[in-house]
């Protein structure tokens, strides 16, 4: 295998291969159910049976060949552009278009999600590709792969549908090979043990998935719900966590019973959806966590109807990065004497000099040790200054920064095209080494204020409109 | 409603009506999933309120006014004449074109799709669509509707893949909901009362459903098989049915043990399939029933070892209307003097003269008139005389009429397309009123050889080669 | 089996096979599991094959042969007097007498309950036990089978503890076995077709049954619940049935909407029982029923907080019959010149003379032929006269008349039993042949206030006190 | 509660208390079903919230003082006696005299079983009187608790009737819950980790339990069976468990695929039970654990058909301190010059005085000492020199030591008891701490000749004749 991926001539050897594969299931015409089915199936074993590289050897040759006839496509237009005075003839040029613009493979990809594990194969085959897009070098094969990979997406969009997500509650009760799946896939915060499993699933806590019929046990989103009597601002008591830094773990006032007992109706006015994951790469693109949400603020306001918040508990992944980045590119332009945007206010300058005794310009250097050596969370009296500012610092990058006009932040970015509201930011919530290596500790709520949803969602995906609460956008102008 | 259909002037303010509130749902961007969602709602609410009538006038404004830009699809398809020598370009304004060409309403079904009930409304606008076209008049309406019509149902495919139905066995433990609906959509050989039911989902039979997640308690197909000893050549042993004449019933050796007692797994080495219903017009071209048999191969394989013999007993739709209609046509060519194909074995017009003492010119009117008043079966001698007549016609018309190149009759084009075999016809198989008035009381059986299915379905639908047992081919060649 | 009945001697030769058959059943020991179960099996086996005369004989000698050993008895109770002065031994030797007392065949059947049907089999047998025991004649047989019967029921009341009995609900959705048993079972008012089938199931209704794990697929216990928004006083409200008479509907207040259509929880503040049915009568004298009312309650509040009234819509099956009898006896009486008691009141005989311009003598013989002939129905007039009459005696019916201490009428005595309240009577509230048999068309709630059920099923039970209404009480007073 | 249980008055005063308790539940008589619910639930609260040592004072005073009147018995049995020449007064005296018989208690007790939890807590009562009675001192309070503990299991006998069992095979899509319990519950073959409770309801693997309505979701009986393709001498070809020596694992011949892939029922040809757990104390002396074997055997049985061999491996708890007991027992009447049994065969000795080197009056104090600390595992050729002399003495040990004529073995006693064979000893076949210390690694296979099942069944239950193969019976009369 090494060696084929060092040499072009080997490479060129599996193309050759996978030509002539392909070919036998190209070149048959389409006829008879039994037919079709059986070249579905070689089709999927070949591509599993391959080698990471032979893969993209594979789809190189499928995207390439196996797409549209270009030749044909210039024909038929050109027939369309000569039938465009009469209007039946052009309406039936147009159909032979149409057809002559879907790949060939589409053809052969929406009959392989009729066979059983078809639909998961392209979800799989999908994510090889998007595994291995970014680092593809021509714009051509780019542009031949994107189709491929479109297709596919266009395909999936169809058959997940909302109306053929299965939604399902999972607790203690639930298969233990289901249990054992969201255990292995909860990626926000880490599962430990039996208990704490048991935890996540157990009282004051609802964990829903989605499945597909096509893809039976395998939970395509997870979201996991905590019910409360108030907005949590902490991870910790929902997850029992303790701190990393060995100070007083601070209990959050929603504290909410143990989650081994009997649920009281009466402590439940809050949902925090505190986790939420999307375990297929091959389904990116394809919106299912906001159909999980939406759902599941339905499921749990028709049980407890005494429950009037609903937020979550999101991390910042990326705002220690940012934070980095910027303080490196401004003390840069500071050496070079060019000239720079202030991240820190005149105030925080002065907090900063006077409890360190430090000089003026040595204020953002230091401000960057503090944070890469996590230098703030031994000293309690570091860490009391230092909070302000970085609850500042956080509140901007998540209400400010932006990429290609939405927020950069991908988490925000999901939770404000669902139409939340950036709620509040907060202080030693999340105290693991993952939470305080991703944003300081600090972790934020997009509440969901029902009854403005659809009017938030809209604002913020047609004109790109944030809509944060009056103490946040507070925080984010004058600090706190 | 009455006086909306009479004038043009009134039709015309529907179709303005629909254009008014289709410019509602159309003109807004696609934005936010909840927004997307109660605009979907709100047409399909529209849609449903609508008289059969203002339905029509609705279609046609979305036909012709929210499909393709015709406009922009010659200006993109010129854009793309116009790159054919730069393939990086050619490839993206290809992409351009695809858009383009997709109407703008399949989006918006698409969508609809995603919500609940939404999969019924579009096989149920569709089935709408379906019932109207052949009546249209313009060419042009015709296109676009079929383009329509086209769109949903190329959804539909997708949406109706294998992997999506879920098979289910009614049995009398079945819920009576669903129990019910198999009674009601029971086409072929209709259920007569509680009994009737009790035994077509009793023991020796096995009825079996697919049914869809978006349209749950809906039964979309519907198969009954009875488990016998030999292939069942008449349907009164599987139905219990006495028969229209008041003669003697004839019993079947296929006779399968009383339908109510357990069943012995000895006693069966024979599968069935007596009756397949489709009962949604609306999915009409999407292909389940086919799967179905497959399925119902396989669980029926499953379950007993001992079975051997697959086989259909069909009805034979249209051969009494076939016949009656051929020897009119024959008939008017004699006495216009043209000449004609011989409808009858020289050997056959002899045993009628003689039979029934009447001139050869009479012997074509004669035949007509015991088929047309059922004269034949009143009596046993001319039953007797007829019998080997109308089966080397019914064998003929089965084997010989085409359609395009496929079998005429459409159960024949269904179970030869599924790779069946035309194996044998049976006389006195269905004595029920419909059975004579359809095919003189005949009917067929199709069978499955199942190592030859696959290859007898390529070749009926690549060469439209039907296969028939030699039995068959002996009786269309020199009649019985 | 005709001559067996007519001779005895063919009786003692039953018997003797009988005692053949049993002495194979009870001579070897009871080892082994399997010979144990082998054994069980035979014997039912044996049973359910015999002739319903045979049935008897054989039941006969098992009741005398295998019950308690009587000369054991004697002998260990004299060791029991023996032994009463040391504490010890007494406990010993009243351990040995315990078990001499257990019939032989108490063990068997234990036995038999534990294979498969083998409580069905139990519940069955006892029921023919039951079925015969009223015509016997020596007193000492009796005896002997009343001791069998007991043995049976304790080891049933023991088997159908509320604890192994499950509560299901059945619906449409139900699957058609049970429905349709439910449909069979149905006694108090008999459904007419699958339309009325389905509403009984449908919406505004509950039916509840008891299955028990022994008895799979078996309703032991059947409750119709209406759901309304006031206590019904007519069953053709519920029912949706036409009126004996040709006379106009009363259409009850408590209307509920129509079946079929979607419970609006607003319309609902009350439920009516207007049909409990125990299906097997092996189990009489094992309380199930007011079990079966008791968990409904709870059910039912737990999906509508806002019923607040539960009531039974009752027959008064006999109150026909008691009042030809009192009638036919006092006339007697008043014939033989012997002193009576009055059964109408001054002021209803001077109604009833005055109307019909009959002589007072006439009166209790002209009420009779109008109860007898329905006389009363076709004339609106005599209708609403006899009214209040035909009321006030059928409350004194309900509350005065008893056995043993309790009611006589077996309804009102089961709910009075489980804490209900005679509350109030109603007239035309059954006016189907059947009802105006039974009750001259009057239909009895007998309502529960939860919070008093208890206490009022005490002092039934205590002292034979029945609760009734102020207006039941002024009813049977004073008339109305 | 130290106080209590160290001074005789504050017991006296628990007793009181109880004594006070128990009047207010026997002394209203039984009426209404609400009030006796209460009555029962608030009889088993308290109960509940007892100490261990007031248990025993409530245990103590309910089983005196609220069992037989014995008064009253005498007196009944008095009038038996009286009445024995007149057979009507026999009878009728008969029957008050057994109601007298029954002790108060058991009333209330059948009441308890009707409520929610009722049999549960029954069940753990009796698990207490079980747990303290071989404690207790005096003879009459001995019979008093008997008394109650048997009413108490004549209860649960009848209520745990086969009939009223869920059979429910557990695999790995079973509720987290259940598999949980399974893991704690397995007391014969400790899991270690979440793979090899996955292992054990993987493929292979067959593990049943029952359960019971009245304790939903609590498994009454686990049996844990492996589907091999021969009767397994090893357990650690079964678990995949390292031994407790260095030394290489035995693999055995019945090895049988890796648990984890798809089953090939070629490959399956013996069902062996190799773990069955009662899991609740209170069940002692309720046979479940056979009928669990014979229901498995025919569910087994029904899924492949290719099972010829059903046999356990069984562990041998008790052999190696038996062994030690009576080496000690010889050597104590060697020392006092008693006469005594020969325990080793002439040949046994000569090999081990040959082997170790030492004077023939060491040779059993060597065996011992071998056997005590083990050290015969770790060197090969002791290893090989010993087995067949634990072999013989383990074979002895099973097949003829006795107690009360019944092996003294309770594993062997319970596979005799349900019809099985003696069939082989293994050796080195549980080689972990716990087998190694029960019976120096060995363990034994039953095994069950389906055909001959109740047949040895009924010998050894009847006559205590043990049935064994000729194998086991060389082995026990010549050694190996």
């Amino acid at each position: 295998m090494v060696q084929q991926t060092m040499s072009g001539a080997t490479r060129a050897t599996d193309e050759e291969e996978a030509l002539h594969f392909l070919e036998t299931i190209f070149s048959t015409p389409d006829l008879g159910v039994l037919a079709l089915e059986s070249k579905c199936r070689r089709f999927c074993d070949h591509y599993t049976s391959l080698s990471a590289d032979d893969r993209i050897s594979f789809l190189t040759v499928l995207a390439k060949q196996y797409g549209v006839n270009q030749g044909a496509v210039v024909q038929v237009a050109t027939s369309v552009v000569n039938a465009q005075e009469r209007e039946a003839l052009l309406l039936m040029t147009e159909e032979r278009l149409r057809h002559t613009l879907i790949p060939q493979y589409q053809q052969l990809f929406s009959k392989i999600g009729r066979i059983e594990g078809g639909v998961k194969f392209l979800v799989d085959m999908r994510a090889d590709i998007l595994t291995h897009l970014p680092g593809a070098q021509s714009e051509e094969y780019k542009a031949h792969m994107r189709i491929l990979q479109q297709t596919i997406r266009d395909l999936l969009a169809l058959w997940f549908s909302v109306g053929f997500l299965h939604l399902q509650r999972i607790t203690w009760q639930s298969p233990c090979d289901m249990v054992q799946k969201i255990s292995m896939y909860e990626a926000v915060h880490p599962i430990r043990d039996m208990n704490d499993l048991k935890r996540r699933v157990g009282s004051y806590r609802r964990c829903f998935v989605f499945t597909h019929r096509s893809m039976p046990g395998e939970p395509v989103v997870v979201l996991h719900t905590a019910l409360t009597n108030s907005i949590s601002s902490s991870i910790h008591s929902i997850l029992k966590t303790p701190t990393f830094s060995g100070s007083k773990m601070e209990t959050d006032s929603s504290n909410d019973g143990d989650v081994d007992e009997k649920e009281d109706p009466n402590k439940i006015s809050a949902a925090i959806f505190y986790s939420i994951t999307s375990t297929q790469k091959g389904l990116q693109g394809v919106d299912l966590g906001n159909y999980l949400i939406k759902t599941v603020v339905k499921e749990v306001q028709n049980e407890f109807k005494g429950i009037t918040q609903f937020s979550s508990l999101s991390p910042i992944p990326g705002f220690k990065t940012w934070l980095i980045t910027e303080i490196n590119r401004i003390i840069h332009m500071q050496e070079i004497g060019e000239q720079h945007p202030e991240l820190l206010l005149e105030k925080e300058i002065e907090v900063l000099r006077n409890a360190l005794s430090i000089p003026d310009h040595s204020v953002l250097k230091t401000l960057k040790d503090l944070v890469q050596t996590h230098g703030w969370i031994q000293n309690e009296s570091i860490s009391e200054m230092i909070k302000g500012i970085l609850l500042r610092l956080c509140g901007r990058y998540l209400f400010i920064e932006k990429r290609r006009g939405f927020a950069l932040n991908p988490v925000a970015n999901f939770h404000l095209g669902n139409g939340a509201v950036l709620w509040r930011l907060n202080w030693k919530a999340d105290m693991s080494m993952r939470g305080i290596n991703q944003s300081c500790g600090m972790m934020v709520n997009y509440r969901y204020y029902l009854e403005n949803t659809e009017e938030n969602s809209q604002k913020y995906l047609e004109n790109q409109t944030i809509t944060a609460s009056p103490d946040f956008l507070q925080l984010v102008e004058n600090g706190k």
